[in-house]
């Protein structure tokens, strides 16, 4: 031991101390927050069984990378050890060679069944399933089935759900619960204390995410079959459901503000790899709102005459996007939930319509009696022909946050017709999309209303 | 039977076919489709034992109200046959003196129960436990326990936790969980089934949903107890959780669309409703984005002379609400995870403020080439100092992303210092706290860079 550094080999005793008592979720928060080469030594020092434990935590970070430091041989016995659903996410996420490598040392069966999961596309049913789950011949006893299970209880992700296939054919018939099945007598047929006349819930092999959240939550299940043309491929359980939609969320979350999903913690994004992320968008929006200057540019002339109509420009074109945003979170939510379906748009945009009317009505009164307020108070001189301008503000309010409304509520469904997930839309994009648009409304309504007296 | 109405009886028949025999949760969603009355009628029809099960489902759309449809007697039975959660989830929704009325007809012990657990904040942990869970004295063997869990299995909602109490104390000591427990022999005692050294994983009972979510996705549970001074007060299944948090991903949408949250499904709401959720932050937005037009006014010497300034106002303000609203999702989703905590403010902002740099600076050059390339191809006349007016667009746009992205992250530090959830800041709450300074900035900038030319 090196007398130069008894502090480090009094912190590795204590850190060994934790590693081998503290609960296992604790082990990889602790784990996440030290430097990846601090990690990769405690990983050295941890016993293999625990080494399992912590590499099953889907909350473990880097885990790709912590697993390459490990030797070979460890990380294939590793890989082996842990359940299917996160060796195959930790290897979907390594690059060639390391991924062949790896697959090279395991056994063929598990290779062969890790190779048919990483087939799936990332974030369907199949690409998240674990193959260890428990299905019984229907012709066993409950006797027989209970056996079974106590035998490979440590082996599998859930015993509480049991799935009954057929004896000849192997599809999926039936499944039960262990709690009903330890309500039956060791020698009554298994199926006696399955549903007598119900098919399990299942989904496909391409099922998305957010089907199967919904699915899962619809019928209260611990765990959703993955079944191919009858045969039960695999199972995904609530627990890996739970972390697939907190991820998910976060997506959202950061979609809806106007950028690409960072997939990394905030903190531990490189500054290179978040500016990436942001910049497209960020650009894509600046660019097309350049076409604001462009409509503005348009109407110069009328700028230079009435010079007072500027002041209200980003009021104006602030409470399009406003209301667009408000209508675009509305229906984005209401699809992702199913409330509605894409062929209800039409019902959407009656419902927006007159919403928008309502709303941009309030937001017209609003302005006008501030303007008439500024006039009144002196504050503010808007010239003889205030009240004109008043009810351009006006009229225009209420045309913007109409068409913001409307669009903002049909925004998701184009973008979903044309292929692309709905909530793809984003409150900076709908701006976008209404900016140009409330310009050219706002200028139209000053034409018709102020012509023959500033315009 | 009215030989009338032939065809509402056949349709009466196929019905109660399907309410016999399809899953509840379709048949839960078959009855939201429903107008009320049909509702109400159809649930006449369902035998007891179906009704319960219907009324267990949280998605039922207005089960209060159809509850008190029911005749009061029914309604009492019903109950008290339901779950104890849901029981108070339906409660909790009623108004006085409907609710006093059922607690009033149940039996004492029951509603003791449910006022204690309506006695807490709505949201808690508390308020969405079941007290129907499986706890056993710790001097129990594990054959013992199995015959009570056989016994009690119909009315638990959950038998698959297992917690253990010291038999003097009542505190809990230990939880285990069913497959354990088949594993074990029916002499050993209980306590040898269950982790040897570790202490449950517990909430108090003002836990919030959100930590909920958190707790039980990273420790892998099923359910987690709730514990007040040692003692087991009820149990959150993951099912309820997950029921939570679609319902808390909805209000986060809508909120960071800049409005209250809905509460209900978005086709299902009045239009009057409606109004009022969007119409009190749309107000509240449009007052406060007034601002803009008395800055505006303060620059309109400015303004007068050099009009084509006002041709890239539209584009620089939005430029610095896109880059908030990114920061803004990035720093509330952080939060929520936990990722960083209301004291990293300083970590966030000293990241924020070299992307936000780098950001503009991206958009800058954009913004020049622009400019330059209209001038250029001849598309536009920018006059004479046109190289000077764009770059006071390119610094302006410095400045305002790099404002927009640190006023946007630190909104969410900010809401949640003075005691707000930190998911209220909005992308169009972002907006408009950049624009006004936004337009600032821009004639800042341009009042140093074109004195003396257009100023």
């Amino acid at each position: 031991m090196n007398e130069f550094a008894p502090v480090a080999s009094d912190e590795a005793v204590a850190i060994a101390r934790i590693l081998a008592n503290d609960h296992v979720a604790d082990i990889v928060e602790a784990l996440n927050r030290e430097p990846r080469a601090t990690a990769t030594e405690l990983l050295c020092e941890v016993k293999f069984e625990r080494l399992v434990e912590i590499f099953d935590q889907p909350e473990l970070d880097a885990a790709p990378e912590l697993m390459l430091a490990l030797p070979r041989a460890k990380a294939g016995k590793l890989l082996t050890a842990m359940s299917v659903d996160r060796a195959a996410d930790i290897l979907r996420e390594l690059d060639e060679p390391a991924r062949s490598e790896l697959l090279g040392a395991l056994a063929p069966q598990l290779r062969a069944t890790l190779l048919s999961i990483l087939g799936y596309p990332e974030g369907s049913a199949a690409s998240i399933m674990t193959t260890e789950f428990v299905s019984v011949p229907s012709d066993w006893t409950v006797g027989r089935t209970l056996d079974h299970i106590r035998k490979v209880e440590r082996t599998r992700e859930t015993v509480y759900a049991i799935y009954i296939v057929d004896p000849e054919t192997q599809l999926l018939v039936r499944s039960t619960g262990l709690r009903r099945l330890i309500t039956g007598e060791p020698d009554d047929p298994i199926m006696s204390v399955a549903p007598p006349d119900r098919m399990p819930v299942t989904v496909s092999p391409l099922t998305d995410r957010e089907t199967l959240a919904q699915t899962i939550s619809k019928y209260d299940l611990l765990a959703l079959p993955v079944v191919d043309h009858g045969k039960i491929l695999g199972i995904v359980t609530i627990d890996d459901i739970i972390d697939t939609m907190i991820e998910e969320t976060t997506e959202d979350v950061h979609r809806f503000g106007g950028m690409e999903a960072l997939g990394e913690p905030y903190m531990k994004m490189s500054f290179l790899a978040m500016v990436k992320k942001r910049a497209g968008w960020l650009c894509a929006l600046f660019i097309s709102e350049m076409l604001t200057a462009n409509a503005m540019q348009g109407y110069e002339s009328e700028l230079e005459k009435a010079i007072v109509l500027t002041l209200f420009i980003p009021l104006i074109m602030s409470s399009g996007g406003n209301s667009g945003s408000q209508a675009t979170s509305l229906v984005i939510r209401a699809l992702a939930l199913r409330e509605i379906g894409p062929r209800d748009w039409w019902r959407v945009a009656l419902r927006e319509l007159p919403t928008g009317l309502v709303l941009g009505a309030i937001l017209g009164v609003v302005g006008i009696c501030r303007i008439a307020l500024w006039q009144y108070m002196g504050f503010y001189d808007y010239g003889a022909h205030w009240p004109l301008i008043a009810t351009t503000v006006g009229l225009a309010l209420v045309g913007i946050v109409t068409f913001g409304s409307l669009s903002g509520s049909m925004l998701p469904f184009a973008l979903k017709r044309i292929g692309f997930d709905p909530a793809s839309a984003s409150a900076p994009f709908v701006a976008t999309l209404v900016d140009v648009t409330g310009l050219v409304i706002y200028f139209s309504v000053a034409l018709v209303i102020l012509r023959g007296t500033l315009l």
